[in-house]
């Protein structure tokens, strides 16, 4: 049983975890599946884009000059020479007074120097023949996109560590990368422990419950971009627990458990620790929910000592497990998006550790809006399921009032933060 | 070659293409693969939670009335007749001045009405018999997690439709669910279009660019909630072009093409869908970029006729396939996320039509803030990859400037709008 333990402050346990962070490497993937990666390696364009001047309507390819007196009162006429539709090029340079159909996306032809939309020229046929009467003045690189007016040659356009969203599969495809360069996921085991927990598909006994923090971290890991590989579900027994971890250890990057790290009978994380040899980094936290958030380092791998109890599970993994999994895939904003919020509701409990109090964000015209979700126990469940922010109340204050501007960090945002929420305020005592 | 078209409203449009919305049936996956999926039923607690009173700490259960008289004066001295571990029952009813040995998580004992932490109470032995020491006083129910606080037993947590997060899934596992009833995702077929196409994997040549639409939409469905059939790449030809949007219909929920829907010689989608005898709602809409969006609908099915230009594309799938798809999955909230913003750079162009405006919303404070991104063209694809959110310009406003509140659609956001962005201001010609 561990003797009194001493909470340091959030920011110094996130800092420690930090300090052990890694980098993954870089693993190859059909573009079909390359959807909600983290780039490693900076996208650049290997061509100009758009690769030639090109028309961004269907019009007519026509010389600036020749309507240069052209009005409603003198109508220019203009001898239509060749047609160029998408994908073709027209070997036909146009000279004085002609002009080439031309159709959207296809390259200017030699000769022309600006594009008029097909809805503001009149078409006739005289003979074999066709024309095309103008009525006013183009001027020169009208309705034309020009080479490189989008992305120059050698730009670099996406960082290394980006997330793949739609907009960044468009640039992938359009420098022609069939196979895409994503860091590979951390592979994350997941432990959770407790004689209580019984398996999803069991039914209820007296003084059990089903184990939801196992799921429900997985669902973390994958949401924050790492792959899971679970392991059983064992009861409070020290030496299967033992095996586990040190099996998990050695197959993972990083290995999590839930439960066990409380000061109860059972609680034998701690004791593992030591006979693996682990460097524990800290086992108490200022904070609430989650104060025994405990996290341990062993040959280089972190081994993350969550909470037993729901939320305190959840607020640890967003806390110290985001980012180190961020960091991995080379995210330059690694931690939960900070904001700032104007409360909605009374929340009059003193805050002695901080508090991370599951809420619920809105947006009221242009500004952000919070209100807690459900009961703010440790051991509740259902307000991390309505929950798409934590509202942060630093310790040492008394409570807060509808009105009040509230810190929050977003649960649901992949924008990240370069830098974590840490308290601001020191008090002689911890 | 179409003749000239009629713009409508951008909310008009919404309304005619959601009132061929569908709601997608039922299928049930493994607890392990629900994440990100709909829920297809409301979850309901089947049983209380927690299912019995019991011990959120480490300590020992007691009776209050023993503590009355509790003070550092005047200790208490209570004996421990059991320890109850996690997932164990104690059989031993606590009388005067017992007190039971109780670790977090584990049922409370008969005769108990409290629990003192651990970290309050003095132990000692005396023989073979073990007591405590406590100078305070315990409230009853003090410490106690008791039954049904967190959830009530048939009580609806979570409703039909909602996205499966890490909260979400914990109560599924909470209730038992192995298997987890979710909304089949619908079948969307893409059909990118156009002579100018290259495969990915093809070198650039003269006047051809890379076929990006395809893998862009591919993103937004996979974002939106959909699965894809991918339709091979058609050259501008209509007889392949039409066997490959037939083909589409019969395999698929939804079917998207992308080009071809322009004025041009090769935008041979008017002609395929008078072929399959499909209603055309509409092919012109007063907005920028996407004025040529046109959807059509055959025997229930929806065909999106999406422009060929990137940026046109891209806010013509989110405006009006979106919805589609997130009402097939039984969202209440199928629209874009709406909120409004202070922009942070001058946009001094006029909008004639309403313009959707790739930009980036940032947080100051608990203010939002947003600036366009990138060049402001159709045929533009890097302000998509940077874009998280649309700028909502509406049509007849001539400018505007730093400081101004303007309405902003948000990409990457899953909780939505119930209604879409709608035009305001009436004009009296479109």
């Amino acid at each position: 049983m561990a003797g009194r333990r001493k909470p340091i402050w959030v920011k110094d346990a996130i800092e420690m975890v930090m300090e052990c962070r890694k980098r993954g490497d870089t693993e190859w993937v059909s573009i079909d599946e390359c959807d909600n990666r983290f780039l490693a390696e900076p996208l650049c364009a290997d061509h100009d884009v758009p690769p030639f001047d090109r028309s961004p309507y269907d019009g007519f390819a026509i010389r600036s000059e020749d309507t240069f007196l052209a009005h409603s009162n003198n109508p220019i006429q203009l001898e239509v020479i060749d047609e160029i539709g998408a994908g073709q090029v027209s070997i036909m340079q146009i000279d004085r007074f002609q002009a080439t159909r031309i159709m959207t996306g296809a390259a200017i032809p030699l000769g022309a120097d600006c594009v008029i939309m097909q809805e503001l020229v009149k078409e006739e046929h005289k003979g074999n023949k066709k024309f095309i009467t103008i009525k006013r003045r183009i001027k020169s690189g009208d309705n034309i996109s020009f080479q490189g007016e989008d992305a120059k040659k050698d730009q670099e356009l996406i960082g290394k560590g980006t997330l793949i969203n739609p907009g960044v599969k468009a640039l992938l495809a359009t420098f022609g990368y069939s196979r895409v360069p994503v860091i590979r996921k951390p592979i994350i085991g997941v432990i959770p422990t407790g004689s209580e927990l019984l398996k999803v598909d069991e039914p209820l006994e007296p003084g059990k419950i089903r184990n939801s923090n196992g799921y429900m971290i997985e669902s973390q890991i994958i949401r924050a971009g790492g792959s899971i590989k679970k392991f059983e579900n064992r009861a409070d027994e020290i030496e299967s627990l033992y095996s586990s971890v040190k099996t998990a250890i050695e197959e993972c990057d990083i290995v999590i458990t839930t439960g066990g790290v409380s000061v109860g009978d059972f609680d034998y994380l701690s004791e593992i620790y030591k006979r693996l040899g682990a460097e524990v980094l800290f086992n108490k936290i200022a904070m609430r929910p989650g104060s025994v958030t405990t996290v341990a380092n062993i040959n280089g791998k972190l081994l993350f000592g969550l909470s037993g109890n729901p939320s305190a599970c959840f607020v640890g993994f967003e806390l110290y497990v985001r980012p180190i999994i961020r960091y991995w895939l080379y995210s330059i904003k690694p931690y939960l998006r900070k904001a700032k919020a104007e409360l909605k509701s009374d929340f009059m409990k003193p805050n002695p550790f901080s508090r991370f109090v599951r809420s619920r964000m809105d947006y009221e015209n242009d500004k952000i809006t919070v209100k807690p979700v459900g009961l703010d126990k440790s051991n509740v469940v259902t307000s991390i399921a309505w929950a798409n922010c934590l509202m942060v109340l630093p310790g040492g204050t008394r409570g807060f009032q509808v009105g009040d501007i509230v810190d929050i960090l977003l649960l649901e945002d992949q924008t990240g933060s370069e830098e974590p929420w840490r308290e601001k305020q020191k008090y002689s005592k911890l």
